[in-house]
């Protein structure tokens, strides 16, 4: 893509109504627009991103041989009378609406109900079972605040899943399944080294009912208990002498620190599709109540914190695995046409040919000042600029945005481009 | 994918609740899940075609040089103001809602303020200009009568597009380009044949404002008068001695047929921009108010008006370009593991090692007939049949979906996979 076919602009000025910072980083950098607090529309890049996560996400849950669907927004409020969530005492985030005729409808805040009564309609028997769903869905949450940008929205993008299991044996299986997926992710995500499961029911961490998936950051709204040495971490809610016993700790043993929730994992039991009436028959042609799991991930919130977590004071910095492209070429040309300007062009449509993703700033009339700036604000894994004085080696300057130093490398045009398509 | 490791259920029966025959063969077939009048869910299948149909028209779109992006579905009332779109009294679709505060907010029934509002941002200079972005949005409209299945649900994907020029000599040629892309579309998606471009304001068709594209359909709403010899159709609305006159046409020369509407595209001019506040500077300095077209094709709707039209009394047809799998693989095997399963498995296990996008019907225990039938009810172009007769001969039996006779070819194996791998 280059710069000049995109519609989308950065700004210098930081939003006055945004408190936090990544909606801020966000909005300046073009990858989000703001409709009214906690609720953010996606431009160009910003789809990128998030479509980039959901894959990552996806190939993941895929894996674990989850089937992709998607369910309606619109929510039928007899199905969530069922399990007794449909008043606004019982559930106080409901976005709630009316038909022509008055009937109440809902918009889904969650998907646990829907899926369990679909359902109803496959599951009869211990031959279907397990089964494994999973979608990526836009959520209505009716907030009281939000003005934690794009990690706690009234409208976000949410990966959940569900499975139906025969019995806690299966379903157990299944469930230490999913957390190794869930690690798998936060890895891929650049996040691995600063994400910690911990128990989210009261248990331990090693509790097999619930689970939290935490990631380090400034922004998050928990406080966990990081061991200093040792792999895991522990609520603060139950982070107790009970607690600390169970593992064999000390209270010195671990460190305070402030984390968001990425992602989280519910054990449901049987009790869900006893109220819904989801049995299947078994062996022995017995009645069973179906044994179900619930797992989700924020993907929008997920996007606000690798901002928070991964930008520096320069702007956003994105893995490879998420940027919205691999390559951002910056030729420092006078005007269209020129030499500098002719010789990116050709770098451009070569990288274009091998199907790299490549941000060409093929701007004309803006200083090198104000490029360099944007590249840095835009947060691409790697920077290739093209001046008057790179042309004459033959060369490239090639930097990674995550680096220190101020410099890139200078490096063979050519050479660059064959490391580079080979490297893909 | 396995038969035995989907969830999904085909169903002979048909829904009690449910008049369009688009609705009764999607749910038979397990493809979509009724939530209420007007409201699915899609399953795994279901889920698939919509993307297949969304990569078709997102193609088309993306050659037009517009950008992906997706806005919000909650609404700020006061965009709406602006152009006097908010009151039920002037839009009678509104889904409204509150927040906490108790003030009004909307759920996205369309998204053309929103988009113009949100391109202050962005556009300030002819230097700006063209600009164009579309989106694949879940649209909510309280609608009263929802009958006609996923033709007209109350939720539904819509790619809307939209597009900033600086005058009506650009935008035109932009319109010009689109209605190109729009019968690539439908060319692409097999319904080539029976749609035709129609006025849709009141003008004859190659009337500059707003176009209708209608597909012949009997499921459809609207009607409308197709020319005998020649390749264009007129609006009943507009099927007038003035029109006619115009087109130099006489009434005999026109069938009447009914139609449904599977895409439209609108000239807006200056009007929404100015109310808007969306302005440029010109090369003189001079504010100028933006040049806005929209350009629509229900997502949703097309793979009801698919099902309608290609769907026989065994159940769906679906083209190539969007069927959930490229191969219905039916194995009429006795038990797991005998000579015909383990035929079955190599073929799969080698279509699948080919990147071809295979459904094994690998059930044990389910009758030919049902097997078979099955297998028309899905609609997958192609039904490759494995059994003791054919393993005899090292042959496999290929049926098009689409062919009418009751036998497919026998051919030899090696000779199927060779032409198919080869063919992809």
């Amino acid at each position: 893509m280059k710069f000049t076919q995109s519609f989308s602009k950065t700004s210098k000025d930081l939003p006055t109504d945004e408190q936090s910072k990544n909606a801020q980083l966000l909005i300046r950098a073009g990858y989000i627009h703001k409709e009214m607090a906690g609720v953010y529309s996606l431009m160009p890049l910003g789809f990128k991103v998030l479509n980039n996560i959901k894959r990552v996400v996806n190939e993941e849950m895929l894996k674990l041989k989850s089937e992709e669907l998607i369910m309606s927004s619109l929510q039928n409020k007899e199905i969530w009378e069922k399990t007794d969530r449909w008043s606004d005492e019982k559930v106080d985030i409901w976005f709630k609406t009316k038909l022509k005729n008055n009937a109440e409808i809902g918009l889904g805040w969650s998907h646990e109900e829907p899926i369990v009564n679909m359902m109803k309609n496959h599951i009869n028997s211990y031959k279907n079972l397990p089964a494994t769903v999973h979608q990526f869905q836009n959520k209505l949450r009716n907030e009281t605040r939000a003005k934690a940008g794009v990690m706690r929205c009234r409208e976000f993008i949410m990966k959940d899943m569900y499975s139906f299991n025969v019995d806690e044996k299966t379903h157990m299986d299944f469930y230490s399944k999913t957390i190794e997926s869930y690690m798998n992710v936060y890895k891929r995500l650049g996040l691995g080294d600063i994400t910690y499961i911990t128990s989210a029911s009261g248990g331990v961490f090693t509790d097999k009912f619930s689970h939290e998936f935490q990631t380090l950051c400034d922004a998050g709204e928990d406080i966990i208990y990081v061991h200093k040495l040792e792999n895991y971490a522990i609520n603060e809610e139950v982070f107790n002498d009970e607690t600390l016993e169970k593992m064999n700790a000390k209270k010195d043993d671990f460190e305070k620190k402030v984390a968001a929730e990425v992602g989280n994992i519910f054990t449901f039991g049987t009790g869900k599709c006893e109220q819904m009436d989801l049995f299947f028959k078994n062996e022995k042609d017995e009645k069973i109540p179906v044994y179900l799991g619930s797992y989700g991930i924020g993907i929008t919130r997920l996007m606000g914190v690798m901002t928070e977590v991964m930008s520096d004071d320069n702007g956003l910095v994105w893995p490879h695995e998420v940027a919205p492209y691999s390559i951002h070429l910056v030729s420092l040309h006078k005007e269209d046409g020129d030499a500098v300007y002719n010789y990116a062009k050709d770098i451009y449509d070569k990288l274009i040919a091998n199907n790299i993703e490549v941000l060409w700033d093929d701007r004309t009339g803006h200083g090198t000042g104000e490029k360099l700036g944007d590249a840095d604000l835009l947060g691409i894994p790697m920077r290739v600029l093209v001046s008057s004085k790179t042309i004459l080696e033959d060369s490239v300057e090639v930097k990674e945005r995550i680096a220190k130093k101020e410099d890139g490398e200078i490096i063979k045009t050519n050479a660059f481009l064959k490391s580079y398509t080979e490297q893909c």
